[in-house]
């Protein structure tokens, strides 16, 4: 079943919010197994705004808008939707009746304007809304549904749980099933020749592919007549995909490589520490953004010069005879990393963030090292880019290191 | 003249991301002049994004499109936007050339199907993208302009600012000048208290505020019908405002506390240390952000425990004696890392970033502190909120502590 998702308001369209409830909306669409069709941001406009409406209608089976329901001349949704179904509106005596107990409870007299919220069209109910004036709309006209929510999250939300959601749930013959399989390592377009004809199994499981920050997102959407059978579509779905992608992955859902670093670590009972030159306390920040973290990570240095390195145990013989900059000085930080902090696993980074070469070095070049008891291992990387876009791989890079050592160590446990 | 923005992916419409794409475009239009007549997020599917695409020319004289430019099957806007205009895709030798060499720099041969970033229609040039395989598209074609762009933030925002944004301007009737001044220190209806007045003050001069991840931004656009006379009405709004806002206000444009400190620091030939707690390598990171950072960075160390901070250089009678959570041992902290680092200026943060209290201290409470040749300076903050916000705010506050301290040097040099 196909949705729109609506949202109204002037300040979405001179960017001084950002839409957060379209974000809201559209998840939980997707998660109750509509398809959404679009979403469009749409101006206090009653021509703009009913187009906007007629068009949606046109294109989904339900309609979910917000905002426009204010009590000043600017709040256009109402009449909009009665506009777009081609019926009148009309005060509702019970509607006015709350809205008037509702002012008398805050001390107020209700002002006068406040009374279009009070106003209904025949083919819609009420939707409460207990935590603001502005009552919704549940148009059922057609075989087409609009749901019609004030703008604040804080009133939206908990109307779109309490009353709109259940009652679009019962419109679904099918039952939905989800996953996200988390990747690291291989590009979007590597990871789809990979899956290419995964990609196009059945028509029930959708399978896309999505450039997040750090890494590629495999998301897997099922539907069944039941939930159970949606879920063994997804298993089914998921097996090929683990097979195909390998140790890429690094996890699902909402995982993180600093997150699934930090589980590793406290499974494993092992504690952490960093060296890093070019990305400056990024990695640190990275790892201390993981709630927990401070039960395993002992702490970072930042060192841009020779003098500071050497300083913190890094082999000024290493760093002469190789470069600030090479595999070797990457090596010595991890290591001076883990005997500074007394830390079980140490990393180390160095590299060029700037636009110009270092020793040559082109700008994007950086090496990751780990030493661990077990011995060192270290990657050599290549993004060119913006500095800020360097540093973030660059650390991306010595968690996903991290993240691969841990699982060899696990596979090696078991 | 009109303006509407499309964003297209699938993951808007499943609600994985928000669209700040949008939000940052339409706002740019809207300073510019332009009428953002509607927003609309549309899925990867050729059939949905070509009516949106010719949907959005009937609408407005410009069209921006983000998103759907990778390498992927699921990457349609070039498609859509060749069906809408009806032209034929090619294949553009110096765009194969372009990227071929991109990959090469990054030592790997070009998948065959990145190929496809290299298509054009005849009514389209190539907007180069300095931070990603995929070049933009600037269609013009029967009076309608169309700006495709690729979709992550990082690659879109400096295509527009540096391409895009300059060739539309010259569109426009009126010149518009304009100015952002930025300050840190006071909440966003404080800001707007101070200036409620000057917002109103004359039509042809549109005053807003933007709450950013770093205090306030106050912007002015003023429009006119040369440029000279544009910049005069900024000018006039500006002396107003500072005299408003006063030491609040640390930059314009595009100042960051990082960039704004980073300035000053080298301009006075002063170098700085940090060493952190609770922000756990986020004042680092953000200092090295900045380029040329390296030239007066010297180092920081994130260290938690009290053992860590003893290490290097926190006196641990101070820590006994306060706490690790308090002034004394931020004030310690700061000193430390100006001499572990033999620096001008020292910074120090400690505090409480996660969900319990930690010495009797709630969540949020975070001090910050300076040392330098001539004293001290310490702030207390408290600002609950996600471990994120916590962190994220009190390396600002660090930052701005280092920002304020430096503006008074300046003041007393002259």
């Amino acid at each position: 079943m196909r949705a729109v998702v609506l949202s109204v308001g002037n300040e979405l369209l001179r960017g001084d919010i950002v839409d957060t409830n379209a974000a809201f909306l559209t998840r939980q669409l997707s998660q109750l197994g509509f398809q959404v069709e679009r979403v469009e941001q749409v101006g206090d406009d009653l021509t703009g705004l009913t187009r906007a409406v007629r068009s949606a209608l046109e294109a989904a089976e339900v309609t979910l808008a917000t905002g426009g329901l204010g009590p000043t001349q600017d709040d256009l949704t109402r009449q909009a939707i009665a506009e777009a179904v081609q019926e009148e509106v009309r005060e509702d005596p019970g509607l006015v009746a709350e809205l008037e107990s509702r002012f008398a409870m805050m001390g107020r007299r209700m002002p006068v304007r406040n009374r279009q919220q009070a106003l209904l069209i025949p083919s819609a109910q009420p939707i409460p809304n207990p935590n603001g004036t502005a009552p919704g709309w549940y148009v059922v006209t057609n075989g087409r549904i609009i749901a019609s929510l004030p703008g604040p999250p804080g009133e939206m939300q908990p109307m779109w749980n309490e009353w709109v959601r259940p009652h679009l749930e019962e419109l679904l013959p099918e039952r939905p099933a989800m996953l996200s399989l988390m990747t690291f390592g291989l590009g979007e377009s590597a990871v789809e020749e990979r899956i290419d004809d995964v990609i196009h199994w059945r028509p029930d499981v959708t399978i896309a592919t999505y450039a997040k920050s750090a890494g590629v997102e495999v998301h897997v959407t099922a539907r069944a007549a039941t939930g159970a059978e949606a879920a063994q579509l997804v298993e089914e779905a998921e097996a090929v995909l683990r097979s195909r992608l390998g140790d890429a992955i690094f996890g699902t859902g909402d995982d993180t490589l600093t997150s699934v670093g930090g589980r590793m670590l406290k499974q494993q009972g092992l504690s952490l520490a960093v060296m890093e030159s070019c990305t400056g306390g990024e990695l640190a920040s990275m790892i201390t953004d993981n709630p927990g973290s401070s039960s395993y990570f002992q702490g970072g240095i930042v060192a841009y010069t020779a003098e500071a390195k050497a300083r913190y145990g890094v082999d000024a013989a290493v760093m002469a005879a190789h470069g600030l900059i090479s595999a070797e000085t990457a090596i010595s930080m991890a290591g001076a990393a883990r005997r500074e902090f007394q830390a079980d696993v140490g990393l180390g980074v160095t590299g060029v963030a700037g636009t110009e070469p270092v020793e040559g070095r082109p700008p994007g070049t950086v090496f990751v090292a780990l030493n661990a008891a077990d011995g060192d291992e270290v990657r050599e990387i290549h993004r060119p880019g913006r500095r800020g876009i360097v540093k973030d791989f660059a650390a991306q890079c010595a968690l996903d290191l991290l993240r691969r050592h841990l699982e060899a160590a696990l596979r090696q446990a078991v």
